[in-house]
């Protein structure tokens, strides 16, 4: 079983470069957003989406076992959207992120937000050739979860911790959340939020455009 | 790949069908908890420990990647407790339970709590040869759950729906939690509790002590 799973994450790492090569020629910021289920990445989506698309150019990738609903939310606000349903998948994987991202003809200088499946633990080991793996947590989970699965936290650059708006009304130590994830991963940094009440998201958006400029700016 | 994966699973049915003989045997009641992250799995068990473990003898097996904190808020409770630390690994698997069950010198008529890796997705696949899985999950997490990660809640026998105490401060549309769950599986029966305010649970002890019954009674 490991040696397969070895194979398969070679052969996942080598597409995983292509969509970065892909990504590099057209100066396109592709972040890869996971989480528990339920933590509210969709929903911060929106919000970034609401807040930004006037001035940004985005295109999201949605990942689910099952159902449209993550896209068809997308879609309601203009922004061009492609569905992966895994099926019994646990985690998207390098070559569904790149027949989605040929499917969405992205313009160069845009952003591509790719909203992986639900899970703490599978979608850690696949790169999908993303500049950027941002971890969202919501209060509500615990401040354990880092030192819980550790794989997911020590892989990400930016930890967006959301649901802030339920702070009054959920035992969680936020100090403590943070020490356990910079146990694990001492270069994360993070954010406090809350997307559906809209609180702290601007930190969120001035990290996007800074890292829109890094891509831009970089010589491949 | 898949051929593989068909082996693994083929072999983790046959020690669950193991482990089901033990628990036959013994007249143990051998649950499953299954949820995603942050759920309270390990709350509600703690709060179900202290009500009843006068009246009811348990063991319990608890799974997460890293870390020994839910075996010892267990442990702390008086309760015999194995961890399982999966590494990479995202769920528990027969073959753990079997080694996790031999070390507990299960006494017959108790009941064995597993406590599964926290993930909405895999653990579906896995049979540890529980009697019945229970699915936990929390308000905040959102009603659209049974149909994005439908295997785990068509194979689940019962739902706790569990944080109600938040219910006030969030959307989640309990109707359609349950009519979505039901469309994946009809059989599905529902609980909702809060295990930190202790709301609730009396249904979940009734249903508790009632599968101890039928086990009890069962002609194997």
């Amino acid at each position: 079983m490991i040696e397969v799973e070895q194979d398969v994450l070679r052969q996942n790492e080598i597409t995983a470069a292509r969509n970065r090569g892909y990504f590099e020629a057209r100066n396109i910021l592709a972040l890869n957003l996971v989480s528990s289920p339920g933590s509210g990445k969709t929903a911060l989506l929106e919000r970034t989406l609401q807040d930004l698309k006037e001035e940004i150019p985005f295109y999201v990738i949605e990942g689910d076992q099952q159902t449209l609903n993550d896209a068809e939310r997308i879609a309601a606000h203009g922004v061009p959207v492609r569905q992966i349903n895994t099926g019994k998948g646990c985690h998207l994987e390098s070559d569904m992120v790149h027949e989605a991202v040929r499917q969405l003809s992205i313009e160069p200088n845009s952003v591509l937000m790719i909203e992986n499946v639900g899970n703490l633990v599978c979608p850690s080991m696949f790169n999908l050739g993303e500049q950027k793996r941002v971890v969202i947590i919501s209060i509500t989970e615990g401040e354990d979860k880092p030192i819980k699965y550790p794989d997911m936290f020590h892989t990400a650059d930016l930890c967006l911790i959301n649901k802030m708006d339920l702070q009054p009304y959920v035992k969680c130590d936020l100090q403590k959340l943070r020490d356990y994830a910079l146990q694990v991963n001492p270069n994360l940094k993070f954010f406090e939020v809350s997307a559906t009440e809209g609180l702290g998201m601007e930190a969120w958006y001035e990290w996007l455009k800074t890292e829109m400029q890094t891509v831009q700016n970089a010589e491949v």
